[in-house]
């Protein structure tokens, strides 16, 4: 069966658990009353299932080809990307300003989540752009800004982040692309970038590479880097395509999975850049790119989890094996669907409880993005930008890791099928597990949890989200339906506060303890974090469930968020067992043990 | 760096944690003197990295061709195939009555790993010619044993098991392919049979497909299943081989790994078949090739985390990025390797704790197999019996579905390099994703570990297991310095006692209790016997140190041991919470809400 957009679990979070009609005060939200929201998440699950999620396994058995420098992406690409610009898509969430329809982050996420369900591969090429966009915004001249935000706002021109070289990529310190200042205010930009997704493509008339590089007799190390605007071709003033600049795509990777999207090796001979912000301050810009980056990657991995599960769900109905350990379920048939047997139905119950949990926890995290942005009360953007700091390490290391997970968990419902290219399984597997990998490995984002979210502010930002889950579990004259949820939380939470203690009294003494605790107390962290939203869910469901409707989504989501209670919260305990363990046993053996 | 073969590991487990030399009652181990086992292993390990390890990433690459009804193998397959046969590998543990070198099963596991460690795909091939040969040992008619085992044994003739059909696998009492019987005592089969591993290859004469088929007339279900032996050419009475069979090879399948590997669609049109056993008793036959091969699947999960470690451990010492978080260690380059960084560490020490565990138990499961086979005493036979019977689905799940996550792992340890196809981690990852599904998927086997071997001759197995342990812990005057390990094992076989108590109590007034049990049960039984096996090793190493012998290796041992119980064991706490539960919430939702 082709994929559902589950626009009935984004109405319920819109409207029951965000609220987001409580929100008037802010600008972006106030100019999309929810029921304008549905319209639009409702068309962009159209596309998304009309349009992208036929090419997802083309774009896999196909691939990208490269022919000297031009890059043919794989059938059918061409003329959805076509259909994308003009559906108007990538300027969902832009400022209107340069052309977009200022939409707020919770629907962009939406449709993000969408879109790469259907083809992850296909949906990066708009993904990077946006990103790039974000960077230039924050960091660009105006000069800039208006020759280049207007077109990549509706995607007639796309971006692209030059940033990993072949002996450097975490470390960007060591990057060697240099910059060559010339008398007319440009840059001649020379190195070679590795693992540039969309670098070279076959549907935009220009494509801007933003790159990091180092201007001659900059400072060593990450404080002599700058970012630079490289255009494939060299627009006039007026946006009209001029010279073809000395940048090109002289390779493509071989890859698990994302076949669909070009990831080029791209070399910079002399070419011509303009350089973003102040000289040595290519980080700080380049952050912002890799922060919205990072929330799109989460998105990715709840977007493959999403798909590979809708999969495993139609498998287990349709395929007849076995019976019931309790009697046959379907006594007329040859055997009974797979989907009776427990074993099968504890894949698919992780799966759903970790997606409608992960995504409530995105899209609660999303409307802080649009707080942050939008709304009139300094407190509480400050407070909104503190929580996004936090969790932005969380939802991408979180979803990406269970993302994979249950991509994993839906091959295996498939049996000896998953294992087939004839069934889709594969593909959400090797295209998933990229998403632990990019924008920063997850070990990279637990060690910027522990290691500076934490720290940040004196500890503002946890210390207000403990207190947030205080103030819920404190609450007063709740129906007693919710007590299971109210107390899981508050043991995950308990759980959460006393790792974050431990780190505090232990990873100041010997840094090693907290990168030795980082990926267990993330992984904490998420869970605490899905416990909170899935009380959030069950509270708007039980308010219906008691207000006598009878829908069963509302009695679903009770269940699933039991289940996530009494069968995935249970690792709490087990990670923060893990992480008081310390380092001392992790780094004892000499390196040339292993 | 190349395949390096774990002696070293071997020497210590075959010397001082089993103590084979003490089991001179048992003729196949009284006949292989640790010493001589040593040298075989040796060259075995020679073979692997010398001859099979090269042809690993081109048989993922190249794949393997159909024309017509013939199999083209990776290049390089074939004449590794000759030396394989040379070497006289296939014949390692089989009966001297049959051609077989008649080594203990500990020897063939050994070689089974590091064969499977180099190259997987290839090492499928004898591994279901092995299987074979033990089902037609145990089944076959003394004509049928003269004709084709002499010839299996060297690995002349390959051998297949047919058991798939595309509407059933796991449930093979739906199976339609028919058996006719012939005037002259052989039988006509006729069915598609898919998924069928070195179904067809070019580096036999011949190949002996078993076939499970059902007779005319037999009853429904699977009580009405025969074995037939169904040869690609039919021998003749000297061996020597005449008509072809109408059995051919009409499809290879697209699969995600394992790509040297030949998956065929097998097409049966009136072949000529022997019966093998007694009519419709071909499953009980079967499962002694699936016993076997079961066990050959826990090995190929070991043995792909191995080498996946391998590689992730020699890309951490190599790789350099950022610094350590307590001082450079490497202050005249640019940067740290990264196996200095904790949360690298973690994933190297996780696997590694798994692997030296894993492999202890599979040689200590081992080892019971040739008492089973061989010690003089009955009461020790039926034992050892009990425990294979108890332990095979349990080491076939959890070292296949720890072995995958250690694969994964190793690729993660990459970063970026991992995710493409120049560097051997995606392999590993993709290959030994199938080994949590063939020969019966992971959640099959943790079925049939609760509802048939926990319950079998009234629980003797499990009974005899916990008594070990409990003997294992009660023991006195030990080194104080086991004490972690002693009390590690004594919790978790506590929570093994108490779930089993709870499945006991639970699973018969509710079966979907039992199976919604089944994985997590499956997951506390693995680890709790790891733990029993690691208090072994550090027995034996800690009396090693004891006595003042330095060589690291045994100080590693304990290091790694200890790290297992702080960082893997808690995982035990989690399950045991999990598993009690129940199947309330898993089972509540109607099939179409997924």
């Amino acid at each position: 069966m082709a994929y559902r957009p589950p626009l009935r679990d984004y109405g319920f979070l819109f409207r029951e658990v965000l609220k987001l009609d409580d929100y008037a005060m802010v600008p972006s939200i106030a100019d999309a009353p929810v029921d304008l929201v549905e319209q639009v998440i409702e068309a962009a699950g159209e596309f998304a299932a009309g349009v992208l999620a036929p090419l997802n396994g083309v774009g896999d058995k196909n691939g990208c080809k490269l022919d000297g420098d031009k890059v043919t992406t794989p059938p059918g690409f061409k003329e959805a990307y076509k259909q994308l610009v003009e559906g108007g898509w990538p300027a969902l969430s832009v400022d209107p300003q340069w052309g977009g329809q200022g939409l707020p982050y919770v629907v962009s996420v939406a449709f993000m989540e969408m879109s790469s369900s259907a083809n992850m591969a296909f949906s990066m090429y708009p993904g990077l752009t946006r990103g790039a966009l974000a960077a230039l915004e924050f960091g660009g001249s105006d000069e800039l800004k208006n020759l280049y935000l207007p077109k990549m706002a509706t995607g007639e021109w796309a971006g692209t982040m030059n940033l990993t070289e072949p002996h450097c990529g975490t470390d960007l310190g060591m990057l060697r692309t240099k910059a060559v200042p010339q008398p007319d205010g440009t840059y001649k930009i020379s190195g070679q970038k590795i693992w540039i997704s969309g670098g070279e493509q076959d549907f935009t008339d220009n494509i801007l590479h933003l790159v990091l590089a180092r201007i001659e007799g900059a400072p060593a190390g990450v404080k002599g880097i700058s970012l630079f605007a490289v255009p494939k071709f060299l627009p006039n003033p007026d946006g009209s395509l001029g010279a073809r600049n000395t940048v090109s795509c002289v390779g493509l990777e071989e890859k698990m999975g994302i076949h669909g999207n070009s990831t080029c090796v791209i070399q910079h001979e002399d070419s011509t850049g303009w350089l973003i912000g102040a000289e040595n301050s290519g980080l700080k810009i380049m952050f912002v790119m890799m922060n919205e980056a990072r929330l799109g990657v989460a998105v990715q991995g709840l977007s493959q989890a999403e798909a590979a599960n809708q999969a495993a769900a139609d498998f287990a109905r349709d395929r007849l094996q076995g019976r019931s350990l309790t009697g046959p379920k379907n006594p007329e048939g040859p055997a009974d669907p797979i989907v009776v047997h427990p074993d099968v139905r504890r894949m698919l119950m992780n799966s759903r409880a970790l997606i409608e949990g992960g995504r409530a926890f995105m899209l609660w995290t999303a409307l802080h993005a649009d707080l942050a942005h939008g709304h009139p009360d300094e407190t509480v953007r400050t407070k909104a930008g503190d929580y996004m700091g936090l969790l932005t390490p969380v939802l991408k290391a979180y979803l990406t890791d269970k993302g994979f997970a249950t991509a994993n968990d839906a091959l295996q419902v498939h049996g000896g099928s998953g294992f087939t290219e004839h069934f889709p399984a594969s593909q959400y597997v090797r295209d998933s597990r990229i998403t632990m990998i990019y924008e920063g490995t997850n070990g990279i984002q637990a060690l910027d949890l522990v290691g500076r979210k934490l720290a940040a502010n004196g500890g503002r930002a946890v210390m207000s989200f403990f207190a947030e889950i205080d103030g819920f579990v404190g609450g007063e004259g709740r129906d007693p339906a919710l007590k299971p949820f109210v107390d899981g939380l508050a043991g995950a939470k308990a759980s959460l506060q006393e790792a974050t203690l431990w780190l505090m009294q232990n990873g100041m003494a010997n840094p090693d303890n907290a990168g030795a605790a980082s990926t267990d107390y993330l992984h904490l962290f998420g869970l605490t974090s899905l416990a909170y939203v899935w009380a959030l869910q069950a509270e708007a469901a039980q308010a219906k469930v008691a207000a006598g409707d009878n829908d069963p989504f509302y009695a679903n989501k009770l269940i699933t968020g039991r289940y996530f209670l009494e069968r995935m919260l249970p690792d709490a305990a087990s990670h923060l067992a893990k992480l008081k363990a310390g380092s001392a046993l992790m780094m004892e053996l000499p390196a040339e043990a292993f």
